[in-house]
């Protein structure tokens, strides 16, 4: 029955291009490499523009290619195992974080946040705006809201700007004792300046992991940290604290 | 020093768009609802038909639009949170399963999937085919990779295909004893099949959990399970065992 219902699925044109494209790269290309261009790629393969460009959106968003700007299309390199469990979302500013501190502002967050933290519609909280880089490079932006009742003893005048400003915050969170964290990764678009850090386009697709840290018996801090979709491949490990590499053949020194 | 940098982020139009619209979404719509036609929208908003339909395509990466066959784009209601810990994603076929087998075929897994499994290049292994429904709706679809070495007494004459079969395959693999497991989520795009059982065009952006199964020293099953990337957001819960809903105005019943 199984074998009736797959073959009976009508198949793109452009599934099956894909297919072919995906061979092609396997076997003509090598990472790092520049595709011709549309118009050839599309005479090669005998189909129409439309289709072709179709093809490369579904390869691009499977991270085998990557689009640059003022590049063009390259073969991208195996996704990169970026763990996220929490020993990578710690506790923030705890001893050994990956994140570093870059800014701090004080800001209305989204309403989903606000309802996390159980925050006024327009209470300002404390944003502190922090990167976490891998092998070099800047694989995740994350934005932290703390609302003023986690750090109840932060001093105003002390630090008043900038990653000492973020450093003072996380200082004082760091007085709190968490007693737990939960995390969601859902599918979103970079914002501007997220994009910007992680040399994306806006509106890039991003993967969104939303970790919320409890302490005194509610949501004292919550983190929505930005990681780039084409490159990364998000892993956790068992809670045994296992961490292997998801696939042997694409082990990052 | 945060703000100067954030002002000089040139921000492209169907950005600006893509937010008024997001508020008009709030503030004028209800989930369900059919937006207008995009000639109507594009007039509206004083915009190019191209501009448009760019700010569409980032709402709906960020699921607040859907973009239904023969329906049109309508508000999609908030994403359902989906748990995706080691309590659903437990060792298949043991009791309390939150998957479904549908079928089983013999057949050489993706390159990646042999890898981690350790067998030949075109050794085939068996690939049971399961679903996962909640609230009523399929909300992914898992291909499970099981090779002979873990299931050495299954006999090839009881229950030769379909769900009977899968069944079989998977009472054999619970003669293991899982020693571990670990996960990693990346982006993805829907195969036909996949996207048929998801009630999604191929192609559409999912989100793709692979687990790695530990039993006797190795790698003993694989599972590529595909979740909808637009109405899914996988939640993870603590080391201790905690799951909440990470939205409380999100919360389904």
């Amino acid at each position: 029955m199984g074998t009736t219902q797959l073959e009976s699925v009508p198949e793109p044109k452009y599934w099956h291009l894909k297919t072919v494209l995906s061979e092609a790269l396997d076997s003509e290309f090598s990472v790092g490499e520049i595709l011709p261009n549309e118009r050839d790629l599309a005479a090669r393969f005998g189909v129409a523009r439309a289709t072709l460009r179709q093809a490369l959106e579904q390869l691009e968003l499977e991270g085998r290619l990557q689009r640059r700007r003022g590049v063009g299309t390259t073969v991208a390199p195996p996704r990169m195992g970026v763990a996220v469990g929490s020993e990578q979302h710690t506790w923030p500013g705890a001893a050994g974080d990956a994140w570093q501190p870059v800014d701090c502002t004080v800001a209305a967050p989204p309403p989903a946040v606000a309802g996390v933290l159980e925050t006024g519609r327009n209470e300002q909280v404390h944003t502190v705006r922090r990167s976490r880089v891998t092998h070099g490079h800047p694989v995740a932006a994350e934005l932290l809201y703390i609302p003023d009742f986690s750090v109840p003893d932060l001093s105003a005048i002390d630090a008043p700007s900038g990653a000492a400003r973020a450093r003072a915050v996380l200082r004082e969170l760091q007085r709190l004792e968490l007693e737990g964290q939960d995390r969601a990764v859902e599918l979103g678009s970079a914002r501007a300046e997220d994009a910007k850090e992680l040399d994306r386009l806006p509106g890039a697709p991003v993967l969104v992991v939303t970790t919320r840290f409890f302490a005194e018996g509610r949501a004292a801090a919550v983190s929505v940290a930005t990681y780039r979709a084409d490159t990364c491949r998000l892993t956790f490990g068992d809670s045994g604290g296992v961490e292997i590499h998801h696939d042997p053949e694409r082990r990052a020194s």
